[in-house]
């Protein structure tokens, strides 16, 4: 099998000799004629140039396959042959990678497994993140939890920055919140997942999430970029972490928002996360604050749904965008919302009825229109955050 | 004690209000007046923009100061923090992040460590990479090791993109090579470090170290960047880990080559990496293939020495070169040689001895006119590389 890369190179870059470069550089690296007599193993191992087209841009595309046995089943190993030392070697970007269907893991849970837990199967799922990120006790985290998870919502994440600080230890959190979770239960019957960060050195926290996961997470989120795919493949294989892994997407900027280096959002958040051990992951939507491409965000929704992956559009999200969100994802997505629910004039539950409401009114073919609109969490959500 | 992170804007952004956005969004990321009471906890928190200054570019570099207490003392949260979520929103790069003394952690070995081991106290220690890059057996690097080590090769280390593969298992390579090492002390007395590369998923890679430093092995190889910081960090910090760890730059470019997007290479192969539990560090010399600012290698190497790692320029090292990086490094330095030793016309012992008469002629004030070189290595390496 081979690792089919596309590689996007503008004008000022020969393509054919640029894709021939690191077709050998990235794999054998160099011939000499004491390795005659090994050539088939060489052979082997080389990366071949399939094609160069044109682009509209003046730029080019080299399409180059890479032998699977030069690397190890994972996202690692791949970037390393792909765009390691190449990366350094002026303009290009990789634009797509296509791996074999079995490269790398499948998610554990995904998006059945994560419907399967809440039993809920026929709707978006609704997800909130704590806020502030920074400054509230274990104790703030828990009141917040209560509000949402009453209210109906899903899925709750801590904030990406939000780590094992002295202020708010991580199992503290999770100890204070696990007591409201299983209130819930108790009281509605329903599930409510709570990803919890897990940080630290990586031993650290490949140790962390199994304690965690002991105390009752019943979700973690990794910030996959910062500590590395290969903690998310280490998580993701772990028999002990038998919870859905959310990854968040910080750090992305500095790998894909160039327009002639690095590698293409849909590549990083998309294929990679979804051959590399992710149930869920979040990226940003195009409606919100950050810029963000729609193609490119679709293209990452798709590399993830190919695979059983849930897609979490974030960044923008709030219940007056629910019409659109809908029409644009369909129902087999999460949406998360930080400010989108946690500022809600009237309060974090408010913020989540919103939410609802809007995905009955959608259901019904109701207006959006603000006077249509009966008085309640949505009108008001509306009134702040507009459509 | 705080953080202090230099960001460029280019002109097309405003700069104030950028950096505005990025010392709230990434620190409480919201205020609410639910959140009063709590004001001084997020004020302790918040990052504070101390100073926004133009470029002769047109564009600003705005310098904000993150509290210390928000992150986990190391490179991942840092990062997070820093450039998580607002490296995606839009153009923005990390040109220096200024770290506390003690933050993340100091080399086990460092320069010092690693030329106690070597004995090599006065001269640049010359390290050679296994080419070709894939496809060699355990026997032939065995082989290959054989004649450089007794050359006077002071370090050897895996291509990169060799990983723990069928054709040649990481295990079995050290064990072959080994021997040769053991060999090379009995009879000549010195000790020569093989930096073996240690790849895998997180918990099988630190794992797979602490196996290979119990079978022989004297140092191992990272490529930090693609199996992420926090590997890295675990590396550094294992007690069963006590050999000298060498960090390849592979994936760099990827983060750092765009004008406007990412981070600097000082900061993530220089800043990053000296604080990160490195003790060597590969990145591109200006001399070679690769296009390299000279001023940042500059930055690269004095951020690593400032911190006792060892500067590894790489790319381009061959002997002919040696003047000229003995003028711009001095003698606190590895010089990392591939095709510049391995190719050889001679072989590469050959190749390793030119450079030692190299050093040896730099020292005696000799002429490197290739008319005026006697015949041997080093004539012969100048006639194939060039000055």
């Amino acid at each position: 099998m081979t690792i089919e890369v596309d590689y996007y190179f503008p004008e000022s870059i020969d393509p054919e000799r640029q894709a021939q470069v690191i077709a050998v550089g990235q794999t054998v690296g160099t011939w000499d004629a004491r390795f005659t007599h090994r050539e088939a193993q060489l052979r082997s191992h080389l990366a071949t140039v399939v094609r160069v087209q044109p682009e509209a841009s003046g730029g080019h595309i080299a399409t180059i396959q890479f032998p699977e046995i030069n690397v190890e089943n994972d996202i690692s190993s791949l970037l390393t042959m792909i765009f390691g030392k190449y990366s350094m070697a002026g303009l290009g970007k990789v634009v797509a990678v296509r791996l074999p269907e079995d490269y790398g893991q499948f998610p554990q849970f995904g998006i059945k497994g994560i419907r399967q837990q809440l039993q809920v199967f026929d709707r978006p799922l609704i997800m909130a993140i704590f806020k502030p990120a920074l400054g509230l006790s274990a104790a703030d985290h828990a009141a917040i939890l209560e509000q949402v998870a009453f209210a109906g919502l899903d899925i709750i994440k801590d904030d990406e920055i939000m780590g094992d600080l002295a202020v708010a230890p991580t199992l503290e959190r999770l100890r204070a919140c696990r007591q409201v979770l299983d209130q819930v239960q108790q009281k509605t019957g329903r599930r409510v997942l709570y990803a919890v960060n897990v940080t630290g050195s990586a031993r650290t926290l490949l140790d962390k999430a199994r304690t965690l996961v002991r105390a009752g997470a019943n979700a973690l989120l990794l910030n996959a970029l910062t500590y590395g795919f290969s903690v998310l493949e280490a998580l993701g294989a772990d028999p002990e972490v038998n919870v859905p892994i959310f990854v968040h997407p910080a750090l992305a900027g500095a790998m894909c928002a160039g327009t002639d280096t690095g590698l293409a959002y849909s590549v990083v958040l998309g294929t990679l996360m979804a051959h590399g051990g992710a149930d869920a992951v979040l990226y940003p939507a195009h409606y919100g604050s950050l810029p963000f491409d729609p193609m490119e965000e679709q293209k990452i929704r798709d590399g993830l749904r190919s695979r059983q992956v849930f897609p979490v559009p974030s960044a923008g999200i709030h219940p007056g965008i629910v019409p659109q969100a809908l029409a644009d994802y369909g129902h087999e997505v999460i949406l998360n919302a930080g400010t989108g629910i946690m500022d809600h004039p009237d309060g974090p539950g408010a913020g989540v009825q919103a939410f609802f409401e809007a995905l009955d009114r959608v259901q019904e073919g109701g207006s959006f229109e603000r006077d249509s609109l009966p008085e309640g969490p949505l009108k008001t959500a509306i009134q702040k955050f507009g459509h």
